[in-house]
């Protein structure tokens, strides 16, 4: 039986076009999975823990049992076979966070003001680093931004250029935040995006369906990690073919 | 009794931080609003009246009854009380469209192919300019995008900056797609954004709210034409204060 | 002789990496050819003929009898080898040039106030068209600038991408201004890049010459405009071969 | 007696609006001193002395007795009086200088090939650093380029939008070509620029002098260190009065 979402797009006029993976131009994603977003025992755990019990019940459970178990699938298989992979984080420079818009800032300080809590953290607080069981190894940038798409602030999309990629596979958090929106502009400047469902996370299952339906709608494919690898690792038995060029 | 995807939103653990508009540094983009997807007699109408009739049933009857009246009580407001106005439009510089993106053409022929319909029309087309009902006047610019996102293809983040913009009131189509992830990207880079429900449409109801209730949760406001347009008549009754600078 | 500039590249440490046209990857670019500084009966023209008259006279006869010719003759060529062309020009959107930068603005009314001259005219002004000779023809594009850098105010960088352009011909004025700004963030963000020195114009030489200088030192090529077409000639005539990716 | 290069700006016709710098809004941006370039013992400093001993001694000389102290003493006045300052590098992400464009890395690759040496480091080895006595101080952000100007591979011009910076004054290396991109494309997007002739230095008096005459004549300020920071004292003596906004 599909995903509820998946039945929303059942008779969808314009879906996006369909595309294969290819392994040479594909490089995985791990948007913003810090320790601030991540990290059971600290800044946004204990703040839903303390505020949204329901809420912490469903994220923590996803997290530890879902997500992360994904993630580190995904790393695994691309780290064993020689893909790309990049690594995003969110979080501000200075630590009065004074190059966060004024809307972000007025948000931190709304939560800090009525629980004592703080949702980001800046570069050089412990806090702010990827979680120490997905953290980024040598040749695996590491991209700062203070924004949620990494287009808005950082240069991936050059770098994605230079690098000859062509397919981005994205996993992370939250789905409806800094994944979405760093893998919506993406597909929207001709990469060929496929959210993981598996691999996201979201605070609830409604608003994490909302981005896979709208994303499957209108901007690339949202598969999960076991059907996304098989087609990597068929693609990588099969002998190399002269390179199609861009979206082939 | 609220609409179906505001109760998704009850009890969400970070929703972005309120704001009211200032009219002087508030600007109406009136996004899409062409007749390849916005006249009932040609290309996206036809298409979906001869494969989708159940959404073109849909889409139409919002588009004739909902959404354009909403978008014109929309563009009388902003003029009457001078307020800035910016048009987006979609399509290619092409003929033969080779400035989209290879997925997008892919999407295109795919349609042409199968159904002996076109889409998108290029920029000297009859069929790309708005439709004549919202048609820009003089002093208001047309931006021509070629991707979903104007700040992807287009110099609107310096236009809005140097215009001192701080407030965005979205309008037009597809909510899902180029208002949305417009809207997205404007939030990101510090704009307050409101997206105006019944001045959107997308092509069902589905998509079209999974879009309110994740703008809703993480970027800004989701309002009715008319409670917005009330808000900013009140802020014009006011006696104008010293300018408050950036999102304040 | 080498021209004078030419003497303070001889034993440049640090040349950039050399290349060959592609014909097939090449677009030629013409910057800002419009009426407000290229038409000797209006604006610019005038302003320096009443206030800089010997720089009036250098201006109006390179214009005129160099580089006016070499891009009809850049123009000749590339048409009719089906070769792309895209034009850009520049000027605000707004009458009362509110969508410039205040820096500019104020360069505007300083020079209207000080000799009742304009500089700059809006997108809606015969003064701000392509001169009549250049004038693009269809499925040539016109870019709107409010800046010198395409870059900054236009969709070029995906639009040359999706096209599959790497190779770039620069033309047109000023080459202090618009030209080398546009043609540095172009060299920049990867393509390669040729300045025609008789096909751009500056008030006096020595801006023009400073510009070539770090043009040859840092970013690209610097040729004259026969040189450049029959390097693309001598490609044209030689048999197709299979792709070899950017910037080979 | 003024510098040869002003003698060409005498009789200029459109030289850029003028601007008094407000020393809140302002920022120090100190582009590229990392070892690679100006640690005399290492890379370019050896590169130079083997192979262009005339220009070795003018760059080592110029960097020891004049450059470096006079960003040392930028900086220490910026700190003094707690006015925002900003680091750029140079380098690329990837060991294999996989994600620099096709002609730098050639470039590389041609450098290495004929002499043994590495000009570009990548950002986790020691000599891709800023040099020890310029090093930034906690609260100084440290921005990675890939590209010459920071507005093509950083976030900085978000950075700078959201501290509310409309000045900046520019110190570092090379001149034409990592400074003068990046304050090119400050200028372009409206921010007020001072390039500080001291603070900065070239291979060549040539190449320098040659950015100072384009850049004074059409996109800011070309300043002495000493000048540059006798306006900010005397604007910080100066009560402060209210904000006038963009570029006053």
């Amino acid at each position: 039986m599909a995903a509820p979402w998946r039945e929303h797009l059942e008779g969808w006029p314009l879906p996006p076009a369909p595309f294969r993976l290819d392994p040479a131009k594909t490089a995985l994603i791990v948007v913003d999975v810090q320790r601030h977003a991540a990290d059971s025992s600290v800044a946004v755990s204990v703040f839903l823990k303390e505020h949204y019990p329901a809420i912490a019940e469903y994220y923590l459970d996803r997290l530890r049992n879902t997500t992360i178990p994904a993630i580190l699938r995904l790393l695994g298989f691309f780290r064993e076979h020689d893909l790309r992979v990049l690594f995003l984080c969110v979080g501000p420079w200075y630590k009065d966070r004074a190059d966060l818009s004024p809307r972000m800032r007025r948000r931190e300080e709304g939560v800090n003001q009525a629980t004592g809590h703080q949702i980001l953290f800046h570069h050089d607080d412990p806090i702010h680093e990827v979680v120490p069981e997905l953290a980024p190894r040598e040749g695996e940038p590491l991209l700062h931004k203070t924004t949620m798409s990494a287009f808005n602030s950082t240069g991936i999309d050059l770098l994605l250029r230079h690098l000859g990629i062509e397919y981005l596979v994205f996993s992370g958090l939250a789905t409806q935040a800094c994944v979405e929106t760093t893998a919506r502009d993406a597909a929207d400047r001709g990469f060929n995006c496929v959210l993981v469902d598996d691999a996201c996370i979201s605070f609830t299952q409604a608003a994490h369906d909302a981005t896979l339906l709208n994303f499957a709608a209108t901007f690339g494919r949202v598969d999960e990690s076991e059907t996304m690898m098989a087609e990597l690792a068929a693609a990588l038995r099969r002998p190399a073919v002269a390179a199609s060029g861009w979206a082939g």
